[in-house]
């Protein structure tokens, strides 16, 4: 007998199908018991007999049975196949699993951080958990759309590179043959080499941080959603950003109703104009609401990023907040200053309920000043020998953004900790499991 | 005023427009000069004056001008604008290039290998070099859309793994902090851990290979296209493999006719029915072909390939064909044995116009097996703990297959390397320049 997926056993009533996943959850009363089967598309009541008391949760079945309508009192409403349950009459043991280590039963799965990782493989069959993952599906998809949308073509560019690529200590050197090479901080300097061919270019990629300390927002693995784009203006890109930012989240909340409910996340709030603010008015409109006086830092600090996205809400209505005109010196060497006033530069970050979720800039297209950027960092032309290249040929204006993946993952769920939006997250203290067990 | 895109001005006879893209070829005629200028849409004659003498290739501009349209006999059916051309009036130079090291202006880039790849920046700017990875990009989508068909959620996994993941010595090695840690060569094991949350996976991700030897089909780094399937026996994964490898094929051909056509190869032949033989039935088709016999040989070397691929498209009509049952020893220590001959294994490539373009197999999803498997191969299970979790707690059978994107790149246009069809090749020689310069 083929397989049926569970998602279609509401169509098949009175039918016998075979359908096939994981136990859930084992309740026996008496001679009878009901077992909830999960498979990708559904969870589906079994009601049977002997056949089903010796299963456990996590064993993997293939079940055959009649599909039965459920009386009117018994249909369950908060899943899609509540109006019926599948009779058994064979059960097929394809794999066994051993005693859970915690209730993985329960609808959440309250576990502490260590523990929900540790357990990994075991914790991502959870539904809460798989929902998340199910959401950044969607936020990848969301973002293909936007930079396709946009005229980007998708690019694949390597990881390993010959220096450290954005200069920094927060690197991970890599034994390369007989030589040293450097696991790339970001797509960023490839997809800049990309702009005299393509023009408009986008690429999912891993960026590597060796990230000094562990915080609730910094991977030492992370997921890049980049586009970069020429022949563009600060105005144009700001509009591209704020695009791409507004049709992802948007592409999520249209198909993940359901998850963002079971999250109890409000629905977006993301106005057609998205609210910007240099960094410095933000500066000042976070003195003049909190008396917190910040208006000397270099950049907005956590408490500063909450504070601002607390104005756009209350003020314009709006989930983002596009912040723009950090310093020069706050920024990557190639990040072109603001022609009007030097000390301050063409980049911005977008902000997303409390948290930065993307940041980029407008460029520095001209050879000679982007060696004297570098060169003004302390680094050595030499090291960005190839990248150099690609300006030597001529760059026209162009500029570009960075989403992370988790951390919109993250916020889009109001989740606690980066980690929990990635699958297996990478940090000083641990790949897999924690280095000091 | 608003830039017009390249592709657009056919549309717009008699308006006055701004176009933006790179200088291609300067052509003088005493007073009268001939400029092609490109961009991400297009390429387009301007005409004009002594605002025009001056550009030299690879020059960024912006051109204000009037289109007009050619005069019949001027018309230029290789081009989609070639029924026009635009009267410059005003001329902007956004970017100098140096000189050019080699002509860009032909229609082919006729470079040896290592200058094609020195002046990378500046040879993937010609249009032949371009159309590669517009290819490219259709491949990526083309598989995207076919594994979503077949229900996989996308997945983002690490590339840092705690220990040399599928064994072997082709690994590099990354300091992680205070530890060693490792490239993962493929995504596989941890697509695998996902099986049992999400049951069918697809990730587009990195492999690295620290391959000791140079060879036109190997990189360093490449980029993997993978499925993995729960529930699944060896015949549906031939045909969920068969599926995704054709609809990807024809995906490109559907959206990139004009690039083929460019590349001259032939259409595609892939019938209904993509032809499977086991690696010794292959042996002996050879053997009774070419006298050649490899009907001892544990595997297929790249010239049974081919000659398997010739007697797959003279007898078939198929560029593809399937190759199953490699010996157990010779796979990966995942690949399930054939259980009626353990010899073999329910192992498969596909091969495609005399090249492997993709492998996998029905996967041992016992955990007790799956130890004694690592055990025989000399590893240490303690080493793969994560991974031996995802079984622990209940695995169905499972199986999987794995794209090399840059692969198939290279074989639907013929390319005589892998790193052409790779926008910036690592190999043991090269990360963007030669170590030995």
């Amino acid at each position: 007998m083929e397989r049926t997926l569970i998602c279609e056993t509401p169509k098949k009533i009175g039918e016998e199908v075979k359908i096939a996943g994981f136990v859930q959850t084992v309740r026996a009363h008496g001679k009878i018991a009901f077992v909830d089967v999960v498979d990708r598309s559904g969870v589906l009541q079994i009601v049977g007999g002997a056949e089903l008391v010796d299963l456990k949760p996590q064993f993997a079945v293939e079940v055959e049975g009649v599909v039965k309508k459920r009386p009117e009192k018994m249909i369950n409403e908060k899943i899609k196949t509540g109006t019926v349950e599948l009779e058994s009459k064979k059960v097929v043991v394809l794999s066994k699993s051993e005693e859970m280590p915690f209730d993985m039963g329960a609808e959440e799965l309250n576990l502490e951080l260590p523990t929900l990782l540790d357990y990994r493989t075991l914790t991502l069959r959870h539904s809460k958990i798989k929902e998340i993952f199910k959401v950044q599906a969607k936020v990848l998809e969301g973002f293909r759309e936007a930079a396709k949308e946009l005229g980007c073509t998708e690019i694949s560019v390597p990881t390993i590179s010959a220096s450290a690529t954005e200069g920094g200590a927060e690197v991970f050197m890599v034994d390369y043959y007989d030589h040293k090479a450097y696991m790339t901080q970001s797509p960023q300097l490839y997809k800049q080499m990309l702009v005299p061919s393509l023009e408009r270019v986008f690429t999912i990629a891993k960026a590597y941080r060796a990230e000094p300390s562990v915080t609730t927002r910094h991977l030492s693995e992370a997921t890049q959603m980049d586009c970069e784009l020429g022949f563009v203006s600060f105005e144009e890109l700001l509009d591209a950003l704020e695009f791409v930012g507004t049709k992802t989240l948007k592409y999520v909340e249209e198909n993940c109703e359901k998850i963002l409910k079971d999250y109890k996340v409000p629905p977006l709030k993301i106005p057609a104009k998205v609210p910007r603010l240099t960094m410095r008015e933000a500066q000042k409109i976070i003195l003049k609401r909190t008396g917190v006086d910040h208006t000397g830092e270099k950049d907005l600090d956590p408490e500063d990023e909450k504070e601002i996205c607390k104005w756009a809400l209350e003020e314009k209505d709006s989930d983002l907040v596009t912040i723009t005109h950090y310093p020069t010196k706050k920024r990557a060497f190639y990040t072109a200053p603001d022609p009007s006033d030097p000390e301050y530069s063409l980049s911005y970050d977008l902000l997303f309920r409390g948290l930065e979720i993307l940041s980029g800039s407008q460029r520095i297209n001209d050879y000679n000043k982007l060696i004297a950027a570098i060169k003004d960092r302390g680094m050595d032309p030499a090291n960005f020998e190839m990248y150099l290249q690609a300006f030597k040929y001529g760059m026209p204006p162009e500029g570009g953004f960075s989403f992370g993946l988790e951390r919109i993952t993250m916020k889009l769920l109001n989740l606690s900790n980066v980690r929990e939006a990635s699958l297996f997250p990478r940090d000083m203290e641990r790949v897999d499991f924690r280095f000091s067990r």
